[in-house]
Parts: C-alpha cells; structure tokens; sequence
C-alpha cells in the first residue's frame, strides 16, 4: 500500500489544495506542502498532456529545492465540458455561468500527476465522467452565495455543498476531488518495478 | 438545496454511523443522533427491498419517539457480490475472506433510506458499481492490520485507506460511503411536491 510504499520517503506535496492535503491524510500519508506559484495558462492543447505539462512544471519547481530522499507529489485538476476548459471562475458571475453549463450536462474531470525527485519521475492523468442534475436558478444562486465555488476548477466542490448536485460518475472520486489516489499508487508501483524508489 | 428545505425542522439521524454524520454536515445539516437497536438480519429478499426494509424498520423505532416538527432520516448500506450479501465482518478472518472475495471483482452497494415523520415518511435506494484493484496478500494482511474494515459492511471503506483499492465506480459516491445524498435530495423535493413537508 502507499504508506508502505513511501514510508522511509519526506514526501513534498507540490499543491496548496486543502483538498489534497486531506486525501495525503486519508490514506495515512504525512506530508509537508511546498507551494510552487508557476502559472497554469489554459491554452488549446489536448487537455491530458495540459494537465500533466501543469503538474510537471509544478512538480520541477518544487523538486529542483529538494534532495534525493525527497518524493515530490504535484497534481492539476482540468473540467472539460464539450472541449472548453473551465478554469477557476474569476468571480461569482463567472461561477454562475460555469453552473448553468454544468446543469443537466455530463462533463470530464481530468488530473495529471507527477512523481518523484528532479531526475526521476513519472507523470500520469486520470479521467472521470461526471454527470449533473438540472439546476435551477435559486439553486445556482444560494450555491455561489456559500462560497464554495470560488477556488474550484470548473465552480463546484464534489466533497462539500456540491455533492447535492452530482448524479452519478464513472471513474474515480477522489480524481474528482483533486488527486487520483488509485492512478498514484499505480505510478509508484510502476516506478517501484522501474526500481527508481 | 438540501438545508433550505430542512430549515425549519429539526433533523433526526437514525444511525450510529460517523461516516454518515460527516456527510450531513458536510452538506450544511446540522442533526441529532438516535440510534435504533433494531436488528438487520440478512435474508434472501431483494437487496434493494431489504436495505428499504432495514432503514424503515429503523426509522419507525425512532421516530415513534418524536414529534412531528422531526424530520427522521435513516439508511441501511449493503454490499452485494455475485448475488451474495456481504454485511460487516464477524472478525479477521472473515474480513480476509470478504477481501478476497472482492479483488479484481465488480460489486454493487445498495443504500435504503427512509426519511419523514412515523405518519409520513417516504423510502428510496440507490445502487452504485464498484470496481476493486486486484489484491495481493500482503496488501489485505496490512489492510485488515489497519482496523478500518471490521465495521464496515463488506470490510473495506471507500474514504479511508481503501480508496486505494477502488478503480473505478459508477454511480453515485456518497451511496458507497453509506448515504447517498442525490437520492435524499430527490426524495425531499418529491415530499415537498406532495405537501408532505
């Protein structure tokens, strides 16, 4: 399991995500958060190779500061609906925009992840559909008003208020919230065979 | 949303489940706890008759101590595998068994609630595909060695150490982790429509 897996590793979570913070404790993983402040401009490449791009470059500052026995843990969350990205709503109208999209509609939910010290590491993405109910206006507005959206690709928290929302999804959950749990055990098992941890 | 609805009453949650209790208050409700001791004794029936079953038999015992400004909510999760119920495990030995049972395997979790008062209270279920990782012997010893399967119905728990072993599930994620909160909310606007609430 993970914990076996890092358990004589500082793991480095590259990620100021509250979020992610919470999941590293789920599965029993301490880890010190290092903020990188690289930009993560949206632009028209195939989301996938975007959100691994973002983790990697995350993952680059962070590492280039640590040592060997240092595992660096970086992640970026992209909502895809209909090929648009929705990024961090800029303000409430913006968030309430993104809801009306998402309402009634299926989106993708895609996090790329990037593993390990400057010179050794992998990179992997997983992807999950996530399916919304209609929302009605009040919903939308009494939604924006708690806060939640603000700092939330895509304007909706799948773990808090937002859950009301969500119908059903096919992939992983915790993808959804912010950091793939199963795709990062498979990258470290992988890089484990690969004997570069 | 679920809060306004709920804001005038007082809500009653029939269940000992802090799993449960986390979910309500992620979801802004703040409730009360009454746990019923009725028993839930896995029989042939229908899972999904049976999980409505259980949660009605819950609900009555404790809302028959309330009034009717109580809105009493209560749930029975249960896990099925290739037609077989897998309820919480006796011991050790049996939580191995159940984990073996479920690696590399798909298997569905089905959640009966029912919520209202003893007049009026509606029941509803939600089914959900859950995919596990195939398990090696090492990982069910050190998972078991955690404690977290032995009061969780089919040994393992979604939000803790055994996200690890999810692949993939679909449908609704907070059904696995033991209340689904799309249904509950679609219930209670179905309450709403009849005036019953």
């Amino acid at each position: 399991m993970i914990d076996k897996i890092l358990k004589d590793y500082n793991v480095i979570l590259a990620s100021a995500s509250p979020r992610r913070k919470e999941i590293f404790s789920l599965i029993g993983i301490t880890c010190e958060v290092v903020v990188s402040d690289v930009a993560e401009p949206i632009t028209d490449e195939d989301p996938a190779l975007q959100s691994m791009r973002h983790a990697r470059n995350k993952h680059n500052e962070v590492a280039a500061g640590c040592d060997e026995n240092d595992i660096v843990v970086s992640a970026d969350t992209i909502v895809v609906l209909d090929g648009a990205i929705l990024g961090k709503p800029r303000d409430t109208r913006e968030a309430i925009s993104y809801l009306q999209r998402l309402s009634g509609n299926t989106h993708t939910v895609i996090t790329g992840i990037c593993v390990g010290t400057l010179q050794n590491h992998r990179c992997a993405y997983e992807s999950t559909q996530v399916m919304f109910s209609q929302l009605c206006s009040t919903e939308i507005e009494h939604y924006v008003a708690t806060g939640e959206p603000m700092d939330k690709a895509g304007a909706y928290g799948i773990q808090g208020f937002g859950s009301q929302f969500i119908r059903r999804i096919e992939g992983c959950y915790f993808n959804v919230m912010g950091f793939p749990v199963r795709r990062f055990y498979d990258t470290l098992l992988a890089m484990k065979q690969e004997d570069i941890i």
